[in-house]
């Protein structure tokens, strides 16, 4: 009753049927007229009053506020249903985010599927271990748990990431420099916040990864492509391009997308160019875990002498892309500098998901978990690559035997976006390789997740792609014997490879 | 022992204690020597081989890689321990974080301690209930639960929002226009990021909330102070200023720091200067639950008829700071927008906890905490006021009775500053109001949160906090008849005080 008449009033002032000046009626009057209790029409009425709809005048009665402007208030319904889309000008973004949006969506870019890059074995994560945990620290909950946590993270779980990164990734650091965040995108967006100014120039992978040119792309950045190889990152091409890079983004262990390990000799090469011109260099250590050929390849930051490196690596790939858990290891010098941005971007991580982690790591259900889905992954990785030999022999399957996807290249001019597209249809998440190009000359080719995916869907997906691209092939390797048709680059690229 | 001899043929190498072409002995020599199962030593050596540290010719033997740049190796150790601080020039930051790092640090930042602004009623929480909860969630946990999220946040928090927000604050929306953030800190980033390009100017009211200022700081805006008054942000003396702001950032239920509620005048006019020229409005209502005069103040964004207000709340302030859930109501045409924004900074926000405060409120606690806090936080506030009033009667309460912490002046002059480091020594998180000013003439005062105290820690606080403001005052005011010391404004604020 209180609401009605509040909100009852309210419109009619705002409708301008009662207008600016006008006395109500009493209180009690009205409440005779309604038959109903005075309270609520008091209660009402002070609350129009407190909001400054209404006025009283001592010994004289209510008033419709004279204070309200009367041009103001127009003959028209508050918040009609869709009032939200009728905006008649085209909404003012900004430049940074009309970047963002001028690309254009994929399919791929959906959660779930066959052949999706963005996901781990979740068939085999020891959810029944993990919600045992979480319950045990739920039911531990203390009230200071409630508070805000440390921006740099739990403790706890910097001391075992330290512990972790030292041993298995050569990675030279203490608790003080690993700071826990939300996933590695907020990791490249800090970085990209601290370490550029907008219209800085930064050296990115060309190809590489859609994430890290998103978070250069909302800092204003400008994005230098540098060529890789099978040796990673050509540091001498980016060099001859004339360019003095502020910060240099890499995928050292296993190049997003094509696969390479950065040899030693481009290591130490980039790591004294880059102390040469004081850049600072963001290593993204995504999936190093999963190596089938040999053991995970040792961190660049294990190499810097100059303390140069962010380096950043995510449990997203490890666990499960809901946890929203990853870590930056951080130069001393700099551990203020990213304190502040995430303070202004986003407050602490929250601490119950680190609480379990860090109990996850101790009690070894996470050295055990990397162990096993390093096998089921090796397998999966098998099947593909026996599948895609046998059912699409033209296709040439690049890089190194390592992490949870795989590119492969097709004959040029093959329009990969267009088979992504129809194989989406058919629930087959895969990406094509030439979105992950800034310049005009992609490469074509399918990036093809096998981490997520069983021995079965991949086998039957890859026959289900079979069927989708010899028609492509051969409708464009007949109608163009001689002239290729272009690829055209996108300015926007796959959405979520990792977290 | 694999491991030791990869270090050490590493670190021989990059030492140069091996040059680049010199022969290895054989694994087999090598392992008679050291008197140890060849496999590892075979590892090792593959594994540098991976690496690009040594080469192997077929029928010759293994060399250190001819490849490695002698330049680059050099005879010092690698990663020393505190390496990381022998950076020798000053690092480069970017200027958007080195204007976030050149403010100053107070104590008050810190979680803990009386009078903490950011701090609810912990102590109240109904933390088994939250904890069943949880371990309820967690163990029906199934394997799409450990997927990524939806961007927007989970559809079945997303409608209880907007069922909330219709009933309680009276916002226009439906479910696809409510955001799901990390904390209100994430949703103010989020807007100055789509809604500014660097240099853009934003209206942030003066005095006004820090969180804001940082989020408009990184993205590079121009920030114009606007007055406020007791009706709120001063709408004329603004247009009068000549600025013509990109968007608008207003606290309009309980303005943050001063506690004024925007008047409907106000409201309206500011709608109108709002649609006229084009600008955005962001409504920040942080804790507009707790009025303690009259009902909670209908929300601008209400009254919007233009689809040009961005409405932020949270969870945390009615709940606990660690739980990281806020909202944002978003005009249809800002969707996109914020999505790519968001995707670029973060990615979705975790599920559980989620699907948590969905059963939280849909089983009818959330409102039932709400209404008890509303009762326990006015008890404390008048507990507050009293003892004001009893103590320092010097002090003027400011603003309306509403929210969970109140601002109260000082006479002219005092240093706030130094009484809240003073303060902070004896655990009061006593917050400056003058570090909430932009320019260079701010009004002395403290902020003192009541939410997180009980009656008796607000009583002996404020009797410790007359111990220690009596011979300031009694020095400044001596020093001082005639001449006013001059309190210096401060780039930087208070840190969290919401989420």
């Amino acid at each position: 009753l209180y609401r009605q008449i509040y909100e009852g009033y309210r419109a009619a002032i705002l409708d301008r049927r009662l207008r600016a000046r006008e006395r109500l009626p009493s209180t009690r009057s009205l409440a005779e007229e309604l038959q109903v209790s005075r309270i609520p029409i008091v209660n009402a009425f002070e609350q129009l009053r407190a909001e400054g709809y209404l006025e009283v005048r001592r010994g004289s009665g209510t008033y419709v506020a004279r204070t309200l402007p009367d041009r103001l208030l127009k003959p028209r319904p508050i918040s009609p249903p869709g009032a939200s889309d009728r905006s008649p000008q085209p909404a003012f973004i900004s430049r940074r985010v009309k970047a963002l949006l001028s690309g254009r969506f994929g399919p791929w870019l959906r959660t779930g599927g066959t052949f999706n890059i963005g996901q781990p074995p979740l068939d085999h994560f020891p959810i029944r271990v993990w919600s045992r945990l979480v319950a045990t620290n739920a039911r531990n909950a203390e009230v200071h748990f409630l508070h805000y946590g440390q921006h740099m993270g739990l403790l706890l779980l910097r001391e075992a990431v330290a512990d972790y990164l030292k041993s298995s990734r050569s990675v030279s650091c203490s608790p003080d420099q690993v700071m826990i965040v939300s996933g590695s995108q907020q990791a490249l967006h800090l970085a990209a916040q601290v370490l550029l100014n907008p219209g800085s120039p930064a050296w990115f992978e060309e190809p590489g990864y859609f994430g890290t040119r998103h978070a250069l792309t909302l800092a204003g950045a400008r994005i230098i492509p540098v060529p890789v190889d099978d040796e990673g990152l050509d540091v001498s091409a980016g060099i001859a391009g004339g360019s003095r890079p502020r910060a240099i983004f890499v995928t050292p262990s296993h190049q997003f997308p094509l696969g390479a390990t950065m040899s030693a000799r481009r290591r130490l090469q980039l790591l004294d160019w880059a102390r040469r011109i004081r850049a600072w260099v963001v290593e993204d250590d995504y999936d190093s875990e999963y190596r089938y050929g040999n053991l995970p390849i040792a961190s660049l930051q294990g190499l810097d002498r100059d303390s140069r490196v962010i380096y950043i690596g995510t449990f997203t790939k490890l666990l499960f892309p809901a946890l929203r858990l990853a870590y930056v290891v951080l130069p001393a010098t700099l551990v203020e500098a990213f304190i502040e941005a995430k303070r202004a971007t986003d407050l602490p991580t929250p601490t119950l998901p680190q609480l379990v982690l860090s109990d996850f790591m101790r009690e070894g259900h996470f050295a055990r978990h990397v162990r096993k889905m390093r096998v089921l992954c090796r397998e999966r990785r098998g099947a593909l690559v026996r599948a895609i030999r046998r059912e699409l022999p033209f296709m040439q399957i690049l890089g190194d035997p390592a992490g949870m996807y795989l590119a492969a290249s097709l004959p040029p001019g093959i329009p990969d976006r267009e088979i992504c597209e129809q194989a989406a249809r058919d629930g087959l998440r895969i990406a094509p390789l030439s979105e992950c190009y800034v310049e005009d000359s992609p490469r074509a080719g399918l990036l093809l997740g096998y981490g997520g995916s069983t021995v079965e869907e991949i086998e039957a997906g890859i026959r289900r792609l079979r069927e989708i691209t010899e028609p492509v092939l051969r409708r464009d390797t007949s109608a163009t014997a001689g002239k290729r048709p272009r690829i055209q680059p996108r300015t926007r690229g796959l959405g979520t490879r990792t977290g």
